[in-house]
């Protein structure tokens, strides 16, 4: 069997670790950024671990369930030291009667022995028709 | 009136011509690539321009309109060297009755005076419900 490659197997734990997170304990995933971070949300800007987590978790939704297990999930190497990952998926909010498209990419970049998110864009998608 | 950012320009510049060539002249699209660049097409992985080019003239539709002007783009800098670009939108197939969503991301880097695209991923999103 061929063997993992690294990126992927940090890539599918952080995927796992984030989305679990966000669906749990949306303050606990303060620790995924640094004061560089950049993270946008919709059309909005967020720069910094602080204004990052004051935005997840204040987004107009308490209750949320992200369907990682369907969701498709896209790993690349950006060089020696990052890694890109795309997501695109189904996520059903508390009190909505559908679910609703989104996609979500990431880099991931490591200081001492942690990953953490130097990049993040969030788009929910609409039907295209 | 606030200057836009060059990583936003460049980007900008690149996604207006990389749709353009795609539904015009696909093959056109080889000049971004390098031997060193990566691409998946939904599950499939390309490496290196010529791969990637052959990848892309070979789809399985030989006509194709992107909704460029009602497309979501992201732009963010990865570092000092390197732009992150996400697209979110629809995009028609000649003989297909409804147009369908896509997501696609891209990093770009730069050799000499030319941007060229490092990392690429795409993928269909299907509605949620």
């Amino acid at each position: 069997m061929a063997q993992e490659a690294p990126y992927v197997t940090i890539g599918r734990q952080f995927v796992e670790f984030y989305y679990q997170t966000f669906d749990t304990n949306r303050a606990g995933l303060g620790g995924l950024y640094r004061p560089t971070s950049m993270m946008s949300w919709e059309e909005k800007h967020h720069l910094g671990a602080d204004a990052i987590v004051e935005k997840l978790t204040n987004l107009p939704f308490s209750k949320v369930q992200h369907d990682v297990t369907n969701a498709t999930k896209d790993f690349q190497p950006i060089g020696e030291d990052t890694i890109l990952v795309l997501i695109t998926g189904a996520l059903m909010v508390e009190g909505q009667e559908r679910p609703m498209s989104f996609s979500q990419v990431f880099t991931l970049k490591q200081d001492a022995q942690n990953w953490y998110i130097y990049n993040e864009m969030f788009r929910f998608v609409y039907p295209a028709a």
